[in-house]
Formats: C-alpha cells, sequence, structure tokens
C-alpha cells in the first residue's frame, strides 16, 4: 500500500467535492464566499474526510456516498478553527501557514464565515444517501450532537476555562474527548454510516475512533513542544505560552509518548474484527502517530 | 378572536417545548448552556415560531407537529442576534432591555453561545415528523438554505458593508429580503411543511411569507426611528447612527408607511385561498402592522 498516494489522492477527491459544494467566490455576497473558500483552501490534510472515505472502504461501501459526509465534517471542523482563532477565543494569527480568517477579512466577516461554514455542513450532509438503519435525521442529528454545546463547543469551552488553572487528568481527557476525539470519532462513525454498517461493525468502529481521536490531540500536544512554527503552520509553544493544560504539561514528554502509543495500539486492536479490510485505517492510525504536523 | 389570548398561549408552548429542547443551565460546561438559555429567555415575542405553528392551524394541521421546528427557527434568530450584537459587528449593549450576551458571559462564550444555537437548530428540527412529499432531508436543507450564506448570512453581510455608503432601493430589498423576510417566510413554510401542505398550498403561504417579512423589516425601520430605546427594548435610532439604508431615510417616513402598508395587503391577498382558515395569519399581519415595539 502506497500510503501517500493513498492520503493525496482522496484529499484531491475531498477538494473537488468541496469545490463543487461551495458557491463560487463571485456569488453574491462575494466577501463571505471569498472567506469560505479562503480558509477550506487554505492546505488542511483533510484527515477527517480522508478517515471517513477509509471507513466507507473498510466496510465495502461506496466512498462516493461518504464523500458528501466527509465534506460536511471537514466544514465544521473549518468553522471551528475559524471561531477558535478569534482574538476573543485563542487569539491566532496563523494557522496552517496562513494568516487567520479574522486577519485577512476582519472580525465581524470570520464570525460569519465560521457561522455559514457550520451553516452549509448540514446543507451538504442532507445530500447524502439514507438507509433504513442511517436516516436523515438520524445522520444529522449525528453531526448536530458532536457540533453541540456538548461535544466540539463542551470541549472548546472547558479548554478555554482551564487556562492558567491546574486541571486533573481527567479534565484533561475530557477537553481532548470532546473538542478533538469527539469529532474524530464522528468522521469514522459517518463513513460507516455511509456504508450501511452493521450496528455491531458500528460499535467497533466508533471504538477505533475514540482512542484514535485521543491519540491524535497527545500527539498534537506532543508537537506543539516538540515542533517549530514553521514545520507546524501553526504558532508552535502556544499552549504553554496560554499556560494550557496537556499531556506533555502534566505527564512529562515521554510518558506523553508512551500514552500515544497505548491509545493508537488500542485503536489498531478496535479494527482487528475487519481483518485485512481494516489496513487502511491501520494505516492512517500509524501515520498520525509518527506524523511531524 | 382573543387575539392577545392566542398569541400568549402559543407563545407559552413555544417556551416549554424550548425549555426542553435546550440542556439545563447545570448540564456540563454549564457556562455554556447558561448563555444559550439567557439569550433564548430573554423575553422575545417569538413571533417567527408562533407564526410557524399558526400556519400550521390554518392547514388544519397538527401545532404539535409544527414545534420542533418552531423552535428550531427560534434558536436560528436568537443565534444570529448573538452574532450580530458582537463588538465586531453591530456592537450593542442591549437587547430586548437586557444586556447582550457578550456583555453578560464576554465574547467568547457568546460566539460560542450562537454556534451551539445554530447547531442544536438542527438537532431540535431533526427530531420533526418527516411525510413523503417533505423528507427530513427537505426540511433540514430548508433551515441551513435559510440561515445560509445566500439568505440570512448575506443579509448580514450586505447590511454590514452598505453601512455609511449610499445604497439603491434594490439593495436595500436585498439586504430586508435575507436579513429578515427569509427567515419569516421560512418559519411559515416550516409550519406548512409540518402539516403537510399541497405544493400550491405551499407556494401561496411562501408568497404570504415573503410580504409579510419584507413588511415586518420596514415597519422595524420606522419604529427605530420613532420609538424611544425603552419601548424597543433595544437601542433606538441606532439605525442613523451607523448610517445605514432604511425605508424612512430612503423614502421618508410617510412613504414609508405605505410601503408596509402596501406590504400587508399584498401578504393578506395571498391568503385569499384558504378563507376563513386564514384567521390567525390575518391577524397576525394586522397586530405586526400596528405594533409599537
Amino acid at each position: 500500500m502506497d500510503f501517500s498516494h493513498y492520503w493525496s489522492a482522496r484529499q484531491k477527491k475531498v477538494d473537488a467535492a468541496l469545490n463543487h459544494y461551495l458557491p463560487s467566490a463571485s456569488t453574491k455576497p462575494a466577501t463571505i464566499h471569498k472567506a469560505m473558500r479562503y480558509s477550506i483552501f487554505a492546505g488542511g490534510k483533510r484527515l477527517r474526510p480522508v478517515i471517513c472515505l477509509a471507513t466507507a472502504e473498510v466496510l465495502r461501501g461506496k466512498p462516493d456516498l461518504a464523500l458528501p459526509l466527509a465534506c460536511a465534517v471537514e466544514c465544521i471542523h473549518t468553522y471551528s478553527l475559524i471561531h477558535d482563532d478569534l482574538p476573543c477565543m485563542d487569539n491566532d494569527d496563523f494557522r496552517r501557514g496562513k494568516p487567520t480568517s479574522h486577519k485577512v477579512f476582519g472580525e465581524g466577516i470570520a464570525v460569519l464565515a465560521g457561522d455559514a461554514l457550520l451553516t452549509i455542513a448540514f446543507e451538504i450532509a442532507a445530500s447524502c444517501k439514507s438507509w433504513p438503519r442511517y436516516s436523515h435525521a438520524t445522520i444529522l442529528r449525528e453531526i448536530a450532537v458532536t457540533a453541540g454545546s456538548q461535544a466540539l463547543i463542551a470541549g472548546q469551552v472547558a479548554d478555554a476555562e482551564g487556562e492558567g488553572k491546574k486541571i486533573s487528568p481527567a479534565e484533561l481527557r475530557y477537553i481532548h474527548h470532546n473538542k478533538t476525539a469527539a469529532l474524530i470519532s464522528s468522521s469514522i462513525r459517518l463513513g460507516a454510516m455511509s456504508a450501511n454498517a452493521t450496528p455491531k461493525q458500528l460499535a467497533h468502529l466508533t471504538e477505533f475512533g475514540e482512542s484514535l481521536g485521543l491519540a491524535f490531540q497527545v500527539i498534537d500536544d506532543i508537537l506543539d513542544v516538540t515542533q517549530t512554527t514553521e514545520k507546524l503552520g501553526k504558532s508552535a509553544g502556544k499552549d504553554i505560552a496560554a499556560q494550557k493544560a496537556t499531556y506533555p504539561a502534566l505527564l512529562g514528554l515521554k510518558k506523553a509518548q508512551k500514552e500515544a502509543d497505548r491509545l493508537t495500539a488500542k485503536a489498531r486492536a478496535a479494527l482487528k474484527p475487519f481483518g485485512k479490510d481494516a489496513k487502511p485505517l491501520e494505516a492512517i492510525a500509524d501515520y498520525l502517530l509518527k506524523r511531524e504536523n
């Protein structure tokens, strides 16, 4: 399996679909559509959509049926970054190596561009195929709950409220679980739903997604300490500067790395029932563990 | 028909349903749920949900089937107010006679509370009943398109970009149509969908909604000039202060009032096919024309 080819082929598919789903940059009012496209096409790795498509493949589903859900998830991820970077939140000037939305378009348009991406996620998702087991109501509720005040937004609130405070490992895991793992796990669940997964398959893949999502965030915390801003494409060392609780801060770098290894192994173990078919998801888990940005 | 009793009975129904749908104020993380509830229960008139329920009644549908859609629309309306009031947008300190969300909870939480209300709108709407004619995909797409970058958000962008500029009557109508009429009209359409309207009925009610929504905004502009902050519960005269284009500014007060009359008459005419059943919507149109806040 040529992993980098595997990834870039799916990345291209997602990029083309996002280009199709988003209104053109000249659609009135042009400012908002330029801002939506600026952040969506700022060079993201497309991790969430790619694992969504890969999950459908593992279940021998048609990747094209997963495509609208993959794009919806990427719109939600991008909206959350735009709002997270605002001066009233994390106040970040760079993201994916480019100036953040509010730096380019001003705060007002950045708020609205985030709003518009969150909104269009539901419009795109509503165009997916439904199954007797996974109705549009089920699929859209999955997205709304994942993006909502008891998951993605809960993570951002807890993260902001934890700044400068000493927080417990349990609280840190709560933040990671909600801020990062929930959407990664949901990307996998949505891919599974698009392939009409059995309830058992969905349960195994949810377990995989949870562990993978937590591993991803632990590694993110580690990279924030060990990598340069240039390599990351976003401000390095900002967790320390903002006095954010992280695994390296709580456990030290070595133990944090061990935790990432443990979570990745746990994720891989959840894929056992899928045998050889699970290869793409295994490769993604390994890649995420070893990534440098 | 005792109009004030009619209205308050439905308002109470909507309040009870919103209380049921929103997580309690103590649900973790408490800050976000307090903020969501603060703005939702800040004393809004519930115009959009009440016309949603009234439309279902006009079609002899069950109002309870319209209730999740009525609440979804109110969540979207409230989210748009929270974000609109932010310092980086209209910078308003008061709304419905109370300090705005960012004044109470800070800007970061206000942004997230708006995000959370927009998100939960889709979760609530997904719990509605579907019909062969109106699937969940159709209903949720209706909401996403109405709240999206070519309707509600387009209106806010055009409104912000028009500040201090001389704009044409056509451009002013574009702003009104998107900023206000789209969501009001959609509230009516969603009520109609909940009652399994025929395509013809839906077309008539859409026409009613369009004219009613435009009339509503013309009257809003007039009240901004003629009423006090106390009576409005939000800053009076702010359109002039922000050099916003309004109907009174463009046509003068007298012609603006005539335009409101004309649009209301047009709205009422679209109700003709429903005969006596249309009474609640007629009463609402008359009430909106004569309101003082």
